[in-house]
Parts: C-alpha cells; structure tokens; sequence
C-alpha cells in the first residue's frame, strides 16, 4: 500500500481519508481485530480527523493497538442482546471495540423503534466509542430523533470545587429534517484535554475559564491542570448536566463514577464507563410531518442576524462543511501523528 | 382568611407558604378554575418561590388570571390520554392548567413505565407548566429517572446572531438516589428576561455576557435588551442545546417552534409550546442495586475541594435548602407581587 502525504503551512501532514482508513484497517487487523470490527473501528476514527475533531481521531490509535495487545479490548466476540422489556436493551460489551458494540446497539434500537416508538441501549463493558455524531446520524439517517450519552475519565471539577470528579461526559442529540439532520455533539467540558496538552507543550498561555490548578484557582497555566482539573462549560449550568449525565448514564448502565471511570484513555485499565443511546422513530409516532416546519425554522435561524454578523451555523452544519472539505482536500494530521501511524504500520507489516 | 405578613430588610413582604397557596387557590377559582386545578396551580407557583425561582413563581399570577379570563386557559376540562404505542403518550392538553395537564401525563407515564422500563409523554395545547423541578422530582419519587423538556417563547439569540430565535428552553432531570435525588432544573439561557427586567427597572448595567443589542453586539444596557435579545448560557454549545431542545421538543409534540411559540408570557395568545417528559423505571430495569454507588459518588463531589473553596453542591442541593428555609421563616416576595396577589384577592372577594 502506498500512502501519499504532503505538508501543509502549519507543519501539518495531509493525507487522504481513504489512505488514512486503509493505514488504521491494516495496523489495527494486525493487532489481532477482525476485518469488519477493524474497518468499523477505523471509520469512526477517521471521522473525527474528517471534522477537525482530533481528539477523537486516529490520535488514539496507538492506546486502541496497546489495549488490543493487553487484552483489554477484544475482537470478534459475539455478544448477547438483552432486551430487559420491549423498549430497553441491556448490552454487555465484553471488552469490545466501542464503535462496533454502539453499532450492534443502535442497529437493534432502530429496528425496535420502528415497533415501540422509543428504545433505549444501555451498554457497559465496552471500549470508548469516540465522538457521538456518527452514531447519533444514523439513528437520524433512520428517520428517528437520536439521543446519545458516554462518560468519561473524571477530568473536569465540580463548579466550585478542586479536584477532577466529573467526565467530559458529551452529550449527542439528532433530529431529522426535510435535508440533513440538526446533530448536537458536544462535551460538558470547557475544552479537551487534548488542548490543554497542546498549550502546554508549545508553552503557550490558556485562556482563563478553561482550568483550576490544584487549589482550585482558575489558572492560565497549562502545565498547572496536570494536578487541578478542567473547568465545565458554561460554569455551574455545564457542571450540572455533566454529573447529571454521569449520575444517569451509571445508573443505567451500571458503569463506574468520577475517578473509578477508567480504560478510555490508558492502556491498562479495562474500560468501566457506560454509554446510552434513545431511538425515536417519527414514523411510528406518525410525526414525519412536522419535518418541514422545522426545516423552515432551522433556515431561519440560520439567517437571523442583523446585517454585520458573519455566519450563523444550526449544529451539525459546521462538521458537515468541515467533513465535505477534508473529504475533497485530505485531512490534516499532527505530523507526530502520522509518524505513529507509519511506524505502527512498520511493525504490523515486519511481524 | 387572614394573611399574615412582615417586611425584611430588602423592603420584600415575607409570607407564609400556606398563606400564599391559600390566596393563590381562592383567586384562581374566582376567575373560575375548579378545586383540584386551582390547588394544583397555586402549589406549583409557591414551589417557585419557595425555591426563590420567582420568575416561575405568584408573580406569573395575573397573566393566569387574564388568560383564564380570556377562555385561553380552561379549567375542569377531561382529556384524552391517547397511546401511540405501548410507550408513548400524546396528550393534548385542551388549553388547560399546565401543571394540571403536566401531572396527568406523568402519573400515566410513571406507571406505564413500570411494565415497559421507559415511557415518554409528549404534550401539546396545554398552558405554560412553570419551574421543571416538581414534575421530574414527583418520577424519581417513584424511584424513576425523569427527564422534562419544555419550550418558550424565542428570547435568546442564536450564537453569532442578534434575532431572538430561541426559547430559554430549560432541561429538567432527576436521579433517584439512596436518599433525595440529584435534581437539574436549568435554562439554556444565560439569565431569565425577568432578571433583565429587574435590572432595567433599577436602572443597573447587566454583566456582559448576558444579552446583545439588536445589533448582535453584547451589552451593558439592560434596556437595550428589549430590541435584543438575551444570550445563551455558555455561549455556543448553550446555544446548540437549546435549539437542539427546540426541535427535539416541536417535532415530537407538533407545537410551533421560534417566534411562533405564543402564550406563556402574555394574555391574549393561545399556548403554542410543547413539553416532554421521559420516565425510565430503575425497578423495572433492576437497577436499583446501583443507587448506593450513585450516592457515594455524590457525596465524595460534595466533598471535592482542597480545602480554600467554600460549598460544593450536587444539582437540587441549593433549591432544597432554600425551600426548606423558605418553609421555615417564609417566603420573601417583591412587594409589587404581593400587592398584586392582594389586589386580585379583593376582586374575586367583590365580584
């Protein structure tokens, strides 16, 4: 396979989505995963690098290749769907890939939503599932709203606190439209401890509101977050739906809580957060037709500025413009990156 | 009846809850509710109060009152409860009480979800249901995880817009625990146009960050609000919840959407917003068992500062301490309300 790259003006190295996809297939199938789990795996990596959302890229490549080595995350395993009651399922992921067991969930959701108007998947012992859009798009894809929720390693503070006790905990919510669905995908956190890690190896200043140091003063030093905490979003209103989404998604689930949240982010650990996902089907719930109401009120939100503003995005829009202009123009790597990809890449093959 | 009452330091009337209700009750069925609605009504509005949510609490008492005089609210009127499916409730609310319509869909979802697991309402028609904390505390009295979600009318700009195109479209959710549950009750906007009012009223600046000018430029001026609107809570990804809430809550119960949600602020508009509400049966689901677990979790947030920092709360710590004391020492009331509550007294005791 021969992988063509160039570089662009910030160091960056551009490589195709297709090349990138083949490069995370092959090294990932060398690590043990099954040809479908592998690509499943690899689509959903590459999808973050497609939104500009690296954190959940093939940046985490190299812990999903250790993880397979450990044992920690295993391919090809069947697994059993439980369905506690007609509308809720109960999934045991048996340490498998996050994409492929969301997969198995939402496929089964989807279909059951068509029957009981609302299914719910509540999945535990499974690997982390990296950003919520693709999931919750295919639910949407299905003509139903989707509803996403994952927990995370405790990174962020209780707002007034000091210590790390809350997940970044996103939350993805998918509604359908007349053209392509409204997709919500956010964290509760300020910002990713992938940029904090970023500022501070260029040693460059955070802006304050992103972290606490240890004393839980709001800080303008990267390095300080090490032993503070990442900030929620939005102050107390962020913190509070990012416990409240621990608090439902643990429950549910039966997944571990603030610092026993563990193996989305190490090598070592098995992973012991949870993830939900909804399903509604508008069909079933004869629904469909207020789709072209809020077609038209999304559009006008779209246009409600007062002249000077620049533009005004309706979730999704961003991502989708991203992804469409990466898939044309290739995506942008970290260059350390990439060079992890190849030399993984270099060992799987010279095995 | 005989209404006892004092003035604090802030030149606010304290009165009793009990007082409160009671005056609040024999209004309503002077304008012509019956018993239960009216009782049903005035216990959801002292809850605001109670829980110093005023802009959800009496002060919302005489636009009841004219709306029930202008036929937009109706009282005493039976509804049907309509399945879609085995888990899905629609309800058209028939222009009644809020709360009144709101409860009956609850107490129809709770018990639906103890054979189902999870059960959803979604409810049109029906008149503006105050504060969400009541309705999700009620489904995790009955050890259920409830979610609410309700529109409003368009007061918060989109981001990077100036036009008020979304409601301050709140989130309610509750988590049962081994002893009170963890209860959310937030807006997804940065502050309530009540809380502007107050400002401009005393000729005050707002802090930045609170609203823009018809312009889109952010603001000092409360009074330029009026041709502006207020600003989502944590800039763009409050803003995304919201509009996502929006559409999730308008295609799910057919109601309008942006500037066509009428009637919850004013006299002479029928209601056109939407409310949902989710109830997920932990004992159904047998997850009871992992109550226990959440509330160590929940106690160690409480206790995760490093020392300097003052309270830390779990979402529903604040609004149970306030009611409490408000329970306690009674309920302070901008006076302006209070004589306003009296003077509607006077009327219905003269009509």
């Amino acid at each position: 396979m021969s992988i063509a790259h160039s570089v662009d003006l910030n160091d960056d190295v551009v490589v195709s989505a297709t090349e990138l996809h083949d490069a995370v297939v092959e090294i990932l199938k060398g690590f043990g995963a099954t040809p479908s789990d592998a690509t499943c795996q690899a689509t959903v990596l590459v999808e973050g690098d497609l939104r500009d959302q690296h954190s959940h890229g093939v940046r985490r490549l190299p812990v999903l290749a250790s993880r397979l080595a450990n044992g920690l995350l295993v391919s090809g395993v069947e697994r059993d769907l439980v369905w506690e009651t007609d509308a809720v399922l109960r999934v045991d992921g048996r340490r498998g890939f996050g994409p492929v067991v969301a997969y198995e969930a939402i496929d089964a959701i989807i279909e059951r939503a068509g029957t009981t108007g609302i299914a719910l998947a509540a999945i535990s012992n499974s690997n982390h599932v990296g950003m919520l859009a693709p999931y919750i798009e295919k639910i949407a894809g299905a003509g139903q709203i989707g509803v996403a929720l994952t927990t995370s390693e405790a990174l962020v503070h209780a707002w007034g606190g000091a210590r790390a006790m809350v997940g970044t905990n996103p939350i993805g919510i998918a509604v359908p439209t007349t053209t392509y669905p409204l997709v919500l995908d956010m964290s509760t956190a300020a910002v990713s401890m992938g940029k904090i890690l970023d500022y501070a190896a260029k040693s460059r200043p955070i802006p304050l509101g992103w972290a606490v140091t240890a004393d839980g003063v709001p800080t303008t030093d990267a390095r300080a977050v090490a032993s503070g905490a990442i900030s929620p979003f939005g102050g107390a209103k962020g913190y509070a739906l990012g416990v409240a989404f621990e608090a439902m998604v643990a429950v549910l689930t039966g997944s571990e809580m603030g610092t026993a949240v563990r193996g989305t982010l190490d090598s070592v650990e098995v992973a012991t957060k949870g993830d939900v996902f909804f399903a509604i089907s508008l069909e079933r719930l004869g629904l469909v037709d207020h789709l072209p109401a809020l077609q038209g009120y999304l559009d006008s939100v779209r246009s409600s500025h007062n002249g000077a503003q620049g533009d005004i995005r309706v979730p999704g829009d961003r991502a989708r413009s991203t992804r469409e202009y990466r898939m044309a123009h290739g995506i942008e790597l970290h260059p350390d990156v990439w060079e992890g990809t190849l030399k993984l890449l270099d060992g799987v093959r010279s095995a």
